[in-house]
């Protein structure tokens, strides 16, 4: 089978390796379909080589279907779909003492701490594995992980039917977060600076602004009453947005940070302090999180189509990344199964729009 | 009767008057005791001259007792001790709308944008009056409105008995927090560069950390088994303790802001976004608070002994900034009644320690 793993100095290297048999408490993934997403693009550019080894198999962002059960699994059939909650903690930890698992002191996240899923056959713990309902689309279904992303950020702001959020970036898990809080109920508005991006966000039905053109501070004040949003997600990672984010916010609101900000950003806490406002880490997902991105993907809730803007064959991953880079794509999706040996997968191709680059921490 | 206003340009004016009678739905106070505070000090250094009009008489730390009740007034008497809760909302933006009053977009803050207790006589809406218990000693009754500061701030931060809090910076305030967080059942270590000041808070029962000697980090790492802080309070208004706090609380734990930033701050938001941070704003107090505190300086779990170090007649309030100023004392009182015309109070002294200039914002 062939696989595509980052090996130093922005280099993916296509091999061919044989399948193994999944071990014990494991299971064997026909992989579908592997989204790249901005942390995959990070990994490629080395800035997080003090963190991986190379070579790395990547990709964490999947769908595929169940190809062998491995001994003691229980509960799981060959053929079904899935895709994986990427995450293996340690359970000893004071985070997982607490129940917060998710962000164990000590997480293996698998595609960047352990191989992941740019591999046609791909072995993983049973316990990792969150089922998809039959006849899910897989190309969809490999939106479920950002779409998770999403959820967990919407579920940690709270937010409640008839909110006013505001979204800061209108990159792919923009969109996602946009999308998942007007599911839970909130009116959205997106704050985005390139023009195509704001005119397919506003196809999807929300408000937009251009901070360029219009007082940021000034158009949320009047769309909220005077109050303020209740809720601000900054996905920018940009420190301007960081520093106007607290304006935005009304008395006791909440401002998610999503994005990462590998330096100290500058906040105006004086803010923070007069409005009692709430600033939240938002980080991964948890099962819950995944099991709703699964329904929000399946009931087409998540416009699916418009996000995936291309489809390439496992052989054509590093071009990908440059369309990702270039900015050419919003999401990219690679058809692992297209070009293996043995084979005759095709590739879907689409237009590509604009793309964020900008990476979700995991 | 005498009163003290300050008039600008570094000044305070003594000033004779004649007391009024209190207006419909008011009470006239004879007050007793006015705690200075930081506040008090940046308004005297002029750093409030946008905000506040002169000649202000100010002072909002007080104590006293009924003097005459205004019409329409019920359910107080004629002198009943009482302290005040010195906040007055519009009851109609959109902050009190949703039950935040006491952060109210247009909020009135008496003894900053209306007229203070350094007066013998003083004229208060009675919907602010709090309810002091017979008996209680006026002089630590002035302490309740910082009290109040301190429980409003531990309850925000919802500590939960057996929680572990570190409190940056060892000033009045913080002082009081550390109190109010035991008594409400968590563990407290205190960070506090003064040594004078690390003695007093030590002989008050808690931890304390000289960040010039230890790595705090570590030492939190430690004294928590390696999980950090449940809460973190900023009470120092420096830009390093902002940028150190988040290292110090555990996954999803919380820091609390409560000095003023006058500027805005580097967070290390990596740090926020990695471990699940919850970062609040917590200002001024609820009137929940206000009751709280009352019990706990009534109750004697407030040490006010050994926080007020200094009580000087009005007349010498402007030289009691200058012992605030220099570090001289915690926690002065002005003793309000003292050499009023037609009195012959006098003034306590007690030995003076270092002072906390820093400000809590109201």
């Amino acid at each position: 089978m062939l696989t595509a793993a980052y090996t130093g100095d922005r280099t993916i290297t296509i091999a061919e390796t044989e399948p193994q048999a999944p071990g014990p408490a494991q299971v064997r993934i026909r992989v579908a379909y592997v989204g790249l997403c901005g942390t995959d693009l990070h990994i490629l550019h080395g800035s997080m080589d003090a963190r991986v080894e190379t070579p790395l198999v990547f990709g964490h962002e999947m769908s595929g279907t169940i190809d062998a059960i491995g001994e003691g699994v229980d509960g799981w059939a060959v053929g079904q779909p899935v895709t994986v909650m990427p995450l293996a903690w340690d359970g000893t930890c004071p985070a997982c003492l607490a129940g917060n698992e998710h962000i164990c002191q000590n997480l293996d996240f698998i595609g960047i701490d352990s191989p992941g899923a740019l591999q046609a056959f791909w072995n993983v713990p049973a316990d990792v594995l969150v089922a998809l309902p039959d006849g899910v689309a897989l190309d969809a279904a490999a939106l479920v992980e950002p779409v998770a992303v999403a959820v967990h950020d919407v579920r940690r702001a709270e937010i409640h039917g008839g909110e006013r959020a505001v979204v800061i970036g209108g990159g792919p898990i923009g969109v996602l977060i946009a999308t998942v809080a007007r599911a839970f109920g909130a009116q959205v508005a997106v704050i985005e600076l390139d023009a195509n991006r704001r005119a397919q966000i506003e196809g999807l039905g929300f408000e937009t602004i251009d901070p360029r053109e219009v007082d940021q501070v000034a158009w949320v004040e009047q769309w909220t009453g005077g109050a303020g949003a209740d809720v601000v997600f900054e996905v920018s990672g940009a420190a301007a947005a960081v520093l106007g984010a607290t304006a935005l916010a009304k008395v006791r609101g909440t401002l998610v940070v999503v994005a990462i900000h590998p330096t100290p950003r500058e906040i105006d806490l004086q803010r923070v302090f007069w409005r009692e406002l709430r600033i939240l880490g938002a980080r991964v997902y948890q099962r819950t999180d995944f099991e709703r991105a699964v329904e929000l993907v399946a009931d087409g809730t998540i416009p699916s189509d418009l996000l995936i803007t291309k489809i390439v064959p496992l052989a054509e991953t590093r071009a990908a990344f440059d369309d990702l880079e270039a900015g050419r794509a919003m999401k990219v999706l690679v058809d692992v199964q297209a070009g293996q040996p043995g084979t005759d997968g095709v590739a879907d191709a689409a237009a590509s729009v604009a793309v964020d680059a900008q990476g979700v921490g995991v």
